[in-house]
């Protein structure tokens, strides 16, 4: 039987190509050489592929519905991966879904997001009122805006108030800015290329903003802060706990991280000469702790089984509700949560990374006060999280800091003689997480550190004596020093102690375990990972055979390791460049599988075994 | 040539009939005694009538588009009135669609308004969380609802906060409360019928507010207060001065106008034994500046020409947001303006008098502090407003009052003698807006006031010595006495003075000029008139024979005068009622052509003209 063909053509460039019966109008497109956007690899999610079917358009599926307006619908839009070819047609690309600009994201995340912001500023020439046309000074904006391309928006009653106002101090020539389908300011025409956004990336312990150009997608500054929540609990329980405990302790809490949030903003906008008034949206990722938080959700439940958000949606309020103090009517969109210990920033790493339309089988795993693992392909994903602690981003570390000028990140051990190398080569002031594991590594394989992780004497290392002289109890525990008072900057000892070495068999052994269950519940063994991704501003120095060797990465062959930075981070850009991801990441948190470990008796056994070091 | 023919059915009912090629499905369904709901008479403007084609559904028409969402659109949904029979065709009725009690408003209003309400409040049972089933509260709260038929529904941040907390107290077992998509409130199930909207209407001089049992649909309350912004201008180019002039002015209006209506909100809640915290959402219709300085726009561009206002669309803000008591989380809708002078109460006229739907040329007129006038028919209104100034309402004039107890609302003069009665038979007070009509008439019937308007000297009317003896000077300016000192209650005699007459002759000069100027535009006779309607509290004790003797009515046969009471209230209860209406109200508000009398010379000739008295 001859194959069925049909003539698909593609206005306006009038490509025509012959395409087999049931091929997607996307797969047709791509064939023809005719760029359309799908960040969402072909699901019907994102929306990126709408495509204009001039003639008798097929009845909108499942998906289109969900995605695209009535108005869109009627305007007979559909989305080019939801039709089947059945027939000889003719497609219009409207010329919104063309391939824009494409911003490649740094930090290991390679990944094309088109730049589809949510925030537009457009200039426009507003007629002025008549007695022959007396439209309400919004109306006739809007109107204006309807003539340039952007119809269906509204001007919401704060703006309202200064519209008369505005555009007659602007000559009815304003540069109106526009945050999703709302106006809420009008500029100076000459200011339409002052429009910036903030990504953030609020995390248990680290607090980090990148300022983004919204005309060019261009990141123009970063700031980071510690998390000063951190003094209220370095976990996200003890926080939950201090809130259940305090009547107006989640309001401190809220005002702290905010408070950082707009230090991280002025820092940012002070070096790109920005002003903050011309930040028109932030979108944060961050777990679902950090973000009920932020915008004053009730978070007890959290904390008891079983572990429920009070919404796990993603939310766009106004900035200024929460505090925020970018433009006073700008908004701060925050991303979907997937459950009570895995949030918007292992959304983030899922969208960064691409593992939702990953074919072969990813285990990525993001380090960070909790360790979330995520495992699968575009087909299934699952997610857990793990009390990590914050021990690998310094914290709960008797000489820890972060990593910063004088950072002790790396520790080798040759020869029995020790060697430490730090951040800048600048005087030695503590460790950070990847010399912490660094240290640990190397003092378990020269055997200071012994199997279970207990610290030997030092009659146990005397054929290395430059070992066996550091090896010198502190405040009456086991300890090892890594630095003499003498060299470092601080006058005193930097010190390895017996319960810094805990910390880290916690934190290894808890990911390890999480890594080990989700593989088990998957169906899949470690030999079956294509790809192992670790995230976390700590991933991008830190050894990766040291960091396998001590089991807090898998046992895969170093080339299958791939470090891709604050994904997190790199996701909430993703998120602020480009709305359409935004339908993705709901779909992605909506589809990811939660395992919820802490009712495993599995993991639990696990958890005790991953604690040890190899050769136990 | 046969004429074709197609059969219809409508489900569930199976009512079939055959239909001519080319009818509406709404016809046909008329045709079959098939209910549906068509208020804004089948201009595809309501939605009311919407219907489920399962089988290949016509392509959306723009009113389709513009009434349905796609994701209605993509159920297959259409409007009956939109679509043209043009096969045969099976069509099921959806159960929301079909008519439900029935509302008839009271007041003149005789219009059947299906009860439909933008706030719902349905109990549900909630799956309590479990760690099989780890959904946030949001989630299972919205999954719930959704099986309940209420779907595509959001729970904002501030509902959000007390979610977990109200789940938990109410056993999973809410009444939720959904003000348009947004679930606002988790009440107790067995609350479910407490459920009330508030309908205000906002005059220039008089406040009225309607509480309304939105389950059955009854009033089960009225109250009313002067406007207390009266103090500031007794109409509104004098508040928008006072504006103008005082910095805090507009705020200072704002408070006053929300405090009285507070108030009305507290009074109709007391009498009918309701708590404000029931009340979920208020429906408001005013005129331009009312609606602007309740939600705080500037009024400033509305006074001078080309008066135009900040916004026309309909708004819906948080109660709280202006201040009004409501439930917590509560909404206020207003209603869509025409112009800067015509406003939705004149909307709520349209609407309750259904002339967006008239077939027959009709004219409203609504006295308040400003006329306005409508006249037209479904297919072409024109509005216009004219500055009546406040007199018929009772202010501004020396002893004028509300329609209260005591108040003078007849005066008749029978072979030269004064008689007047008024409202409860109580001992006289003062004039209302009727008695001020009745007086001038029957004193300019008599020959006391001259067709100019001038009181004649008492000499002039020797022959009737009671109406001779009545006519004394008050300071210093002509007055003519009602009552005497002896028979009023208040001590002293009630009179008519001058420039009360010239303020009635000011009013019922622009109405009629007005009336006329309309006449013109749309190019009419009054003798086309079918109906003229008179709306405006105050038209409902006038008589109509006094109204037109003095040129305030004009001049058609009495039949043809009906009184509609307060119309514009009549129309604010309709759009609390029925959400549905509030696209037609939008519809409305968008396709009545405004005439702008103050640049018309023909205006101001015919204005002048239109103060004399008949035999002028």
């Amino acid at each position: 039987m001859a194959k069925v063909v049909y003539r698909v053509t593609f206005e306006p460039d009038g490509r025509t190509l012959e395409v087999p019966a049931g091929r997607t109008l996307l797969e047709a497109a791509q064939a023809a050489g005719v760029q359309l956007e799908a960040p969402c690899g072909g699901r019907g999610t994102c929306g990126g592929c709408r495509v204009l079917i001039p003639d008798d358009p097929p009845a909108p599926s499942e998906a289109c519905r969900r995605v695209l307006s009535g108005e869109e619908i009627g305007r007979r839009l559909r989305l080019a991966c939801q039709v089947r070819v059945r027939r000889d047609l003719c497609v219009v690309i409207p010329e919104e879904a063309r391939r824009r600009d494409q911003v490649i994201l740094t930090e290991g995340v390679a990944f094309d997001v088109p730049l589809r912001p949510n925030v537009r500023k457009v200039a426009v020439r507003v007629p002025e009122p008549s007695v022959t046309d007396q439209r309400a000074d919004a109306d006739r904006l809007l109107d204006a805006l309807a003539e340039a391309g952007l119809d269906g928006l509204t001007v919401g009653p704060a703006m309202l108030r200064e519209l008369p106002r505005r555009l007659r101090t602007l000559d009815f020539h304003p540069a109106a800015v526009v945050v999703g389908r709302e106006v809420v300011h009008l500029d100076r025409p000459t200011a339409v290329d002052a429009c910036y956004g903030l990504a953030l990336d609020v995390g248990t312990t680290t607090l980090v903003g990148y300022l983004v150009n919204l005309v060019s997608g261009e990141t123009v500054a970063v700031a980071s802060r510690a998390n000063p929540q951190a003094a209220y609990g370095d976990d996200v329980i003890a926080r939950i706990e201090y809130c259940g405990r305090q009547k107006t302790g989640a309001r401190t809490l809220q005002a702290l991280v905010v408070d950082a949030l707009n230090e991280i903003l002025a820092e940012a906008c002070r070096r790109a000469h920005v002003k903050p008034a011309a930040v028109y949206e932030a979108a944060m990722v961050g777990n679902t702790t950090m973000n009920h938080l932020l915008l004053a959700l009730p978070v007890d439940a959290i904390a008891r089984a079983p572990f429920v958000a009070a919404s796990a949606s993603s939310h766009s309020v106004p900035a200024r509700s929460v505090g925020l103090k970018i433009h006073q009517r700008g908004r701060l969109y925050t991303g979907p949560l997937i459950a009570g210990f895995v949030g918007a920033d292992t959304v983030g790493v899922i969208l960064a990374t691409g593992m939702h339309a990953a074919e072969r089988l990813t285990l990525a795993i993001d380090i960070g006060t909790n360790g979330e693992i995520v495992l699968g392909t575009r087909e299934r994903l699952l997610a857990c999280s793990t009390a990590a602690g914050p021990a690998l981003e310094g914290a709960r570390i008797r000489y820890g800091m972060r990593a910063a000028g004088g950072a002790i990140d790396r520790v080798d051990i040759v020869d029995g003689r020790v060697t430490v190398r730090t951040i800048g080569d600048e005087p030695p002031v503590g460790l950070c997480g990847t010399g912490l594991v660094d240290a640990v590594a190397a003092l378990a394989e020269a055997g200071v550190i012994d199997p279970t992780g207990r610290m030997r004497p030092a009659e146990a290392v005397a054929g290395a004596p430059d070992l066996a002289r550091r090896l010198r109890p502190a405040d009456g525990e086991p300890a090892f020093v890594l630095v003499e008072a003498g060299e470092a900057c601080c006058g005193h000892p930097i010190l390895l102690t017996q319960r810094d070495v805990r910390e880290v068999q916690l934190a290894k052994g808890a990911i390890a375990a999480g890594v080990r269950t989700l593989l088990d519940v998957y169906g899949a063994a470690m030999d079956d990972v294509a790809e192992v991704l670790l995230a976390g501003a700590f991933g991008n120095f830190i050894r990766p055979d040291r960091a396998r060797g001590i089991g807090l990465l898998p046992d895969v062959p170093l080339e299958k390791i791939r470090f891709v930075g604050n994904a997190a981070g790199a996701g909430a850009r993703m998120l602020l460049i480009n709305r359409n991801l935004r339908y993705v990441a709901t779909d992605v948190a909506r589809g990811v599988e939660h395992v919820e470990l802490s009712e495993r008796r599995d993991f639990q056994e696990r958890f005790a075994e991953a604690m040890l070091f190899p050769g136990a």
